[in-house]
C-alpha cells in the first residue's frame, strides 16, 4: 500500500509518553489547586462565531486566528485564541443561570497563527481562573495564594509574585499632570526592564512629556524596598489623586491578606515596574518570576478588570484572575533541564508472569494491587526474560514482579526494584502492603 | 455600547458549573482507571494536515470534517474527527521512540460537521484507550475490566459487556460458504436489534445469500445461554474452518482471563449479535450497554484490528481498544434524570467572616481547611446575611463557617450544615477534623 509520511502541521506540537505524564502532573496541580480555593471548572467549545469572539475587532488578534466557513455553510467561525473572551461570551449567555461572585478556572488549548518558532507555538494550553462579580481586594489577595500553592508543588525553586496597582500607576500619572498619555506610559513601562536606560528616555519624551514629569515616573517606578516599605513610601509621595491613595489602601490589604494566608513574605513584592501590556486591567497587576530561571519571563500573570464582558451585555462585570501559560513554561523548563521525563507509564509495577502457565497468578496479583490502588501494568508477552526486564527499563517502572514455577512453589512473588537491582520473595499480601 | 449577542454555533453545547463538575467527575473516574491499568495518557494536535489525517479517504468521514485554508496559507488543515487516526499518526511518526506494547489512553475532544439534531454534537468528547503491538488474549481481556471498573464507579445502574469474535463470525460463514459475502452479512448482523425479522431476512436474501445460508446464520446469531454455554454450543457445530475454532480458543482465553481478574460474571456476556459495523476490527469486538437504560445504545465498544497504521507505515501494528463517547453518554443520562448537578462549587465549604473585623479569622479558618486538603470557598462579600447564606445554597455547599462577634469572643467558629440547617460551635482544630 502506498503510505503518507505521517506529519504534523508547524508549531503544533505533541509529546512522546514520558514528556505527556510529566506534563498533566503539572495540569493535575494546577486543576487541584485551583479547585481547593473553590474555582468551579469549565468547558467552553473551541469553535465560536466569528462575529461573537470578534466582536471587539481590530488588532493583531484578527489577524492570528483560525476563521473559516464551511463550504455550503453561511456560518463563519473562528478557534478560540485565548480563555478570556469565552470567557465574557460564557457569562453574558448565562448570567441568569450563574451565581455571583463566580469563580471558575478554565484548562483548555488555544490556537494562534503565530510565525512559528522555536517555543512559540500554535496551539498551546492556558490556565486560567478568575472570580467575576466581585470588587473584594480580599479577593485579589486569593490569586497570588493560587500561585504559591501551585509553583511550590512544581519544584521549579524559588519564585516571586511581582505585584502592583493600576489605580496607583494612573494616580500618580494624574498627579503628575500626565493623565492623557497614561496608557502610552503603561506600555512603555511595562518594557523598562528589556530596554536601556537611554531607549526608555526616548521612548517617554516621545509620548510628549515634559523633562520633569519623565524624571518623576522614573524616580517613583525605581522606588525599592520591602513591601512594608514600599507602602509607606508611596503613602509619603505627595500625589494628589484620590485614586492614587485609594490604589494604595487596596494593595495595603492585598499584602495583608497575604499574610493572613500565610503566604511567605518572600513570594510577593510590590514591585512599581510591574504594568501589564493589555489595556483592560484597571487595579492590581501580577506577574510571576522564577528566581533561578528569570531569562523565562512572567510564568503567571493577570489582574482585575472593571468590565469582563462590555461587548455581550450592558450588566457591568467586574473581575480579576490569572493564566499560567503551560505550553510554554513546560517547553522553556524542558530546555533548561529542569523537567524530568524518564517515566514513560502510569504504572510504578509492571507484573510479569514468566509464562502462560503463571497468566491466572499474574492476573490475579495485577487485580490485587490494583484494588489497593497501586497503578499496575500487566505483561504477558512471552518472550525473553531479559527483553522484558528491558521493556519494564525502558518505560521507567520502579518495580517488576516476577511470577514463576519457583513462586509458584513457594506461594510468594519476586519484587525486583529497578534502581537497585535488588529482588526479594514476597507473599502476596507482603507485596500490597510493601506497595500501597 | 453596542453589543453583539452572545451566542454559540449550533452544535456546539457547553454545560453550566453544576454539569461541568460532575461530567468532570465521569472523566476523573475515566482517566484514575485507565492509568490504573497503565494506560499512558496521550495528547495530539486539534488540527492535522488533511493530507494526512484524509489519506484513508472517501466515505461519509470527508464530508464531515472541518477543513479549511487560512488566507495566506497553501496549507489545508483538518479538525481530528476521531483519536484513532491520531492514534495511528502518532505511533507510525513516533515508532522508534516508542516502547512495545504501547498503552495509551486519549481524552479529548473531536469535531464533526454532522446534521445538529438533539443529543448529536459538532464537538464531543471521545475517550479512547488501546494496547497496540500485542496479539495477546489476556490483553484482549483488560478492556472489559477496564470497563467494569469504570461503570462501578459511575454509578448508572447494572450493566453487561457483550463480546464477539469477528474470527468466529467470518469463520462461520467461511464454513456455511459465505465468505463473499462476510462484510454485508456483518453489517446486517449489526442492525439485527434494530430491525424487524421481516427485514432482516430480506436483507440477508438481498445480499444474495441461499435460503440454507440464511436459516444457518439465523440459528447461528440466536444461540442463547451463559458464557461456558456458549462456548460449548460453539465447540459442538460442525464447522469446518481454522479460523472459526481459533475464534473460540481466544473468546474462551478471554473469559477465562476476565474471571481470573475477578469480573463478576454477570459483567461480561458473549453475544453472537454483536458484530460492530466498522470493517477494520478483525478479532474480538466489545458493546456495552446499560440494563436499565437499553434505549441509550451502546455506552462502550471497541474491539481488536490487526493493522492500525497501514495508511502511514509498513510495520504491522496489530491493537485492541475501546471509546467512551462522554459527551453523548452524559447527555442521555442527563435527560433520563440519572445525573444531579446540585452541586455547583468543587468546595465543600464556604467561610463566612461576617464583616470586614472578622476576615483576618476568616482567612485564617480557609487556609486550614486548605492546608488540611478541603477544597474551600471564602466570601468576603459583606451584604446582607441571608443573601450570603442564599449564595452558599444556590452553589450548593454543603457547610458553611460563620465568624462573627461571638465567635471571636468565645475563639470558635459556627459550623452551619446546609441539609440539615442544624449549627454547632467548634475549634478551628475541632472544624478541620470534622471535615477532614
Amino acid at each position: 500500500m502506498n503510505t503518507v509520511q505521517p506529519r504534523r502541521p508547524s508549531g503544533f506540537s505533541e509529546y512522546l509518553p514520558g514528556e505527556q505524564i510529566e506534563f498533566n502532573r503539572l495540569l493535575t496541580i494546577i486543576r487541584s489547586t485551583y479547585e481547593k480555593y473553590g474555582f468551579s471548572p469549565l468547558d467552553t467549545p473551541d469553535l465560536e462565531l466569528t462575529e461573537v469572539l470578534l466582536a471587539k475587532g481590530g488588532g493583531e488578534t484578527e489577524q492570528q486566528v483560525y476563521s473559516f466557513t464551511r463550504e455550503g455553510s453561511d456560518t463563519s467561525l473562528t478557534m478560540r485564541y485565548d480563555l478570556t473572551v469565552p470567557l465574557a461570551r460564557y457569562v453574558a449567555e448565562h448570567q441568569s443561570d450563574l451565581v455571583f461572585p463566580f469563580s471558575r478556572y478554565h484548562i483548555g488549548k488555544v490556537h494562534r497563527a503565530e510565525r512559528a518558532q522555536a517555543g512559540r507555538a500554535r496551539e498551546f494550553y492556558q490556565c486560567d481562573v478568575d472570580t467575576i462579580g466581585s470588587t473584594s481586594p480580599a479577593v485579589d489577595a486569593q490569586f497570588p495564594a493560587v500561585i504559591n500553592e501551585i509553583f511550590e508543588q512544581f519544584g521549579f525553586g524559588e519564585f516571586v509574585v511581582r505585584m502592583n496597582n493600576r489605580q496607583i500607576l494612573n494616580g500618580f500619572f494624574e498627579g503628575i499632570g500626565a493623565a492623557a498619555f497614561s496608557e502610552q506610559i503603561l506600555r512603555t513601562i511595562d518594557k523598562m526592564e528589556k530596554i536601556s536606560h537611554d531607549t526608555l528616555l526616548e521612548l517617554l519624551a516621545g509620548i510628549g512629556l515634559e523633562q520633569q514629569q519623565i524624571e518623576k515616573i522614573i524616580a517613583f517606578t525605581s522606588l525599592t524596598g520591602s513591601n512594608d516599605e514600599h507602602i509607606s513610601q508611596l503613602r509619603n509621595l505627595e500625589v494628589s489623586s484620590d485614586l492614587y491613595h485609594e490604589g494604595i489602601d487596596r494593595l495595603e490589604k492585598v499584602v495583608s491578606a497575604l499574610r493572613d494566608m500565610q503566604v511567605p513574605e518572600h513570594r510577593f513584592a510590590i514591585d512599581l515596574k510591574i504594568a501589564r501590556g493589555l489595556d483592560y486591567y484597571t487595579g492590581i497587576v501580577y506577574e510571576t518570576v522564577l528566581v533561578d530561571y528569570p531569562q523565562v519571563g512572567s510564568v503567571c500573570s493577570g489582574g482585575r478588570y472593571d468590565n469582563l464582558a462590555s461587548y455581550y451585555t450592558s450588566m457591568k462585570l467586574p473581575g480579576v484572575g490569572i493564566s499560567i501559560g503551560l505550553t510554554r513554561l513546560f517547553y522553556a523548563m524542558r530546555e533548561l533541564g529542569v523537567i524530568k521525563t524518564d517515566q514513560k507509564s502510569p504504572a510504578s509495577v509492571l507484573v510479569l508472569p514468566i509464562d502462560e502457565a503463571h497468566q491466572t497468578a499474574g492476573f490475579g496479583v495485577a487485580t490485587e494491587l490494583r484494588v489497593a490502588g497501586i497503578n499496575t501494568l500487566l505483561n504477558t508477552e512471552y518472550g525473553k526474560f531479559g527483553d522484558r526486564m528491558r521493556y519494564a527499563d525502558r518505560l521507567g517502572v520502579k518495580h517488576v514482579v516476577v511470577i514463576g514455577d519457583d513462586e509458584a512453589a513457594q506461594q510468594v512473588v519476586t519484587l525486583k526494584t529497578m534502581e537497585t537491582g535488588s529482588s526479594e520473595q514476597l507473599s502476596v499480601a507482603g507485596l500490597v502492603a510493601r506497595l500501597a
